[in-house]
């Protein structure tokens, strides 16, 4: 048995947006990874896990089939991930994160140290469709796990191999990433909070992981675009941004900004909150088409309903307009409702292999 | 946090059959494990677990939803279920051993030490139902996880939680125990080997686990009958003793025994070898009847191909003829096709899902 | 035998938009037709049909279940029901002429004369919700019928009852009206033909039927919206619209009118002609406004592709912005591709069951 | 436009076991009919209908795919198959009987006399497979039309086209022929009439049919099963034979014989009645046997539940083993329940869909 640090791996494919440093990998978004081709009997990988309240969960496949699935304790440890196979076979082994970046533990981390194995590593080929999914719960696969009862907010309930996300990537032989965050939109959060909206964080590696640790883990680095090249985006946001018409004004405990989306007296959406929304709108897509010049992006909405359907339209249309820009389409994708639900109240598994099946369609047909 | 002795648990529920040890509970049969209903915000199980050459993986429920499922390495540790939940709340764990006891491997046993807590443990209700589902790698769910393609025979591969047995006693709320072995029969294994024969070992607890660990884990003690009485016996052999006729003849290293299944030169089954499985086929049924005076006995067969569907019908026929026994009937299960198959050429998770359908409505007819 | 005119069977309901006239009913539009409640053991249909070109076809339900479906020969005849039946019962028995008003053959009418009976008629129960259905060729159920390869235009390929207007009342149990022609859109015609523009006849009973005899039929008379006024309108146009980019030009053989949907030099949709689009869209929706104060209207597309889908957006965002009617929603339905496709490269019944799944749930979470 | 008599028409298939008559053609059974390829705008079918009590039916297919199904007025006169088609197209169009032969109407038949087209005919490629399905109501499609409600055992509720053995030819490519009557069996029918058993009638054509007319048409010809030699026998009965149990005793009112299935004491069923069943069943296998010497006679059951099941395998398994036969099976269909249960408490259009798919994976298996 040979023990190989992750650095010394040539063959190694690395998955999800992250730092150069390879030693450890670090792993930040949801479906982060790596994926090896190996033969040998056994293989393990080892692993050191840090957080303070959200401890990440990680699920594996070998050929492509999802195998083991567990909660990660803190420290420095071997997993085993295959054993007892013919050693002449090469089996594809892929690491997931199954947990999103957790803005909210700025020590929740997964590094990936070093594979332990008794066969030789060979090349992962490229896939040809390279594509990016952004998005908030639904893309970070929150309410995938867990009875449909449950209600806590925990990391147990997140999946990153069962969301829309995934399938869709699967059904398309594409490699895919993830940028997500559970209660985020693209102007504010469900609950009003200004700074919970994702473009704000769009150009840097991860930066909206809070804290020291992340500062010298490097997530806070501008990421190079060039380095990776999505043909497809799927920009899955909105559905938190209309949430917040409901709740209460939010006020930064430090600045005392103060952000609420307001109704008119007969009960509508305010119309001034409305333009901020669709003007942020336009605004993520001139940052994702500064960023990523020859993708088509696909603004995605309908999984928690459509309330703000047409505002998001509107923010698409006023930016194509502009911009000239006719690489930007508008998708709707299945609702979730008694037959397809998860737990927490989002969609279920069900759900997300319908929203797969859509995209997978519109993608065939505009690529 | 507590930690408290699995003996010390009164509430806690203990499935498969096993001895009346407790310190530790040992695992023998496939789907056996523990429940338990607990507040409070964690949960963790205290395991030892030992293995020659097959570890055993176990999977988890929390509320009835799949969770997790992993490899189990060898030692004495703790394994976290869940952490983070909302104190008050009741949740129901179940803990299940994937694999099947492992006749090639006289050290391969999980044991159940204690609980590590911070809530209070509640009773588990009785199901008004019980089934026992006695079988071969089909009913130890071999084959419900890996790729098509995967024709290692390893641990890895096998489901407790997938399996037909499982499905079927979660949708008629039962509570069901699982004897079974890969590559078992009724008369003989696929490979002719007399000694694998199921009925040989249902009288005693574990007694085809080889060697001195059984011996002293009390598997090979009789088992009481009286302390689990199901309602419903599904009986799934069959599929291996047709193998036999294809296989060489098998020859017992000590004894010198030899036997095979034989053609006759027109390529039928010779009609003695057929006769002597039929013969094997009632000696069952009334071993069965003599354990269990009340439960209706279903013998199910079919989803591997029905080429021996006539032979165990009139061996059916013929104890049902003699005993006046009129609480056994026979039931077909769907085939595996191209659309349902698993890996090993095993059926399938749609395949076993198709299998627990026309068992649930079978059963509920009958019952 | 009783032979009652249809004049005189009080408790005969009558489906679809059409005239005062009773001796006989005419019936204009897809899924017009009558619904009885009757006993007896036979019940009979006098029809009178016409046509120079396109024969109608009609399919009839007894107790809710589609029985059968024929193409009509010309001439005034008896058509039988059922016969046999338990005299005491009361059947429900409803005609749904399957053909769409033809506006290519001036002569197509199916009239209805009488009943025949051996029962008593008891009243239709009316039903809380009404839905009109305003489309092309998906609506009027053009490929429900014939195999994949057909490519004839006839109508036996046309269906009122697999379309997803019907599967989607039944669904809500309502009462529904179909306002539909194959190949028409909102502002052109697939073939650039501005005449073929839905919007221009939707204020009379059935103004696209040419001739004399829809003259005399009173076809062309102002509908009185007061006697119907649905509570969802579903408007599913502007697949033939887009069409126009890729004809030619259409010229009026009468008036030497020009018109076609042009692209620019860079092969995207000339600005201008699609502002006309949005315009007419627009002006549609104050149309149906005026014509239906209170009803839900819900723009619905995607069955063939969204093409124009930020095109409909736009005109209904402007419309809207106009009116400060918030009664307007869009709607994406499911697309067809080689798995739901029917005839005539048109959405088939799997196509259509999927649209009215989608359209049910959203209309549920409207009301 | 052409009128061509059947007789003349070299190039049409006629479906279904009749006589050599071919002017007219009678139709005795469910699914006969006739097939035929010809070019040209339009196809008419001259009928010829009688009955008194039970109307016929029919349905029709144009390449392939169901177009229309109609109650049939008695006496002779032209219906229309298609018109406005494309000259050039050659259609395949198929002309089902959707009732079974009526035992109980000693007039109930269809005759085709004439086809009038403007095309030409052109050869209809035969099968490379033919299946014969020996059955009762299920296999005369008894309850696949008509709401669930629907009770009135009247020839409407009848289905060719939906049927099990319709859908199992189809997806096979296979020639078929249906030899069924509702309520009968093997050895008695459901109301233990001993005349009402399928084996007396198979020797000839249609024998079942009583009376003169079925005598002036050669109904009671012995069949020359040299003509149409089926690769695979699929026979489904044994539903009715097991009523009997519960049914009042039967007497014949001519010639005093009297029978019933009795119960004993304990309510099981009469030892020697259960024995002359299972003659029944060895002595039809004998039959078929002599009459089709190299099929593959497969003997189904379960639609409607399997409590006959052992007895059917035991009457196979004593055919087989004095016969030495190899060539015969026996398989177990989907049952229906609540969710495939179709009008008259029979299997529904769901339930035979079910049945078709485990047929044609056996049928595949086997040959």
């Amino acid at each position: 048995m040979t023990e190989t640090a992750v650095s010394m791996i040539q063959e190694l494919k690395v998955h999800g947006r992250t730092t150069n440093e390879r030693a450890p990998l670090t792993l930040f978004w949801t479906a982060s990874g790596f994926e090896c081709n190996v033969s040998g009997t056994e293989l393990w990988v080892e692993v050191e896990v840090t957080y303070d309240i959200y401890e990440p969960w990680f699920s594996y496949t070998v050929n492509g089939d999802w195998i083991g699935r567990q909660m990660l304790l803190p420290g420095r440890y071997w997993i085993p991930m295959f054993r007892g196979m013919n050693p002449e076979k090469i089996k594809n082994v892929r690491f997931y994160k199954d947990l999103q970046a957790m803005s909210g533990d700025g020590n929740s981390y997964i590094h990936i140290h070093a594979l332990r194995h008794d066969g030789v590593f060979y090349p992962v080929e490229e896939k040809k469709l390279k594509i990016e999914f952004i998005g908030d719960s639904i893309t970070s696969g929150e309410g995938l796990f867990g009875a449909k009862e449950e209600e806590d907010w925990v990391p147990m309930f997140f999946s990153a191999l069962r969301d829309y996300a995934c399938l869709t990537a699967k059904e398309l032989d594409a490699e895919y990433r993830v940028f997500s965050q559970s209660g985020w939109g693209v102007y504010n959060s469900w609950d009003n909070n200004r700074n919970s909206a994702i473009p704000k964080y769009y150009k840097e590696i991860c930066s909206l992981m809070p804290g020291e640790e992340n500062e010298r883990l490097g997530g806070n680095q501008p990421h190079n675009f060039s380095t990776w090249q999505p043909d497809v985006i799927v920009v899955n946001l909105g559905t938190n941004d209309v949430a917040g018409f409901d709740q209460p004004e939010w006020v930064d405990e430090i600045t005392g900004e103060r952000h609420k989306m307001r109704r008119e007296e007969n009960g509508s959406f305010c119309k001034e909150d409305v333009n901020a929304f669709k003007g942020a709108v336009a605004d993520f897509l001139k940052t994702l088409r500064e960023c990523n010049p020859n993708a088509q992006i696909i603004w995605c909405y309908g999984m928690l309903g459509i309330p703000f359907q047409m505002s998001i339209m509107e923010g698409i249309s006023s930016y194509m307009e502009k911009s000239g820009d006719q690489k930007v389409s508008y998708l709707q994708l299945p609702n979730t409702d008694e037959t397809n639900v998860g737990s927490r109240q989002h969609p279920g598994v069900l759900c997300h292999k319908q929203a797969a099946e859509v995209l997978v369609g519109y993608i065939k047909q505009i690529l």
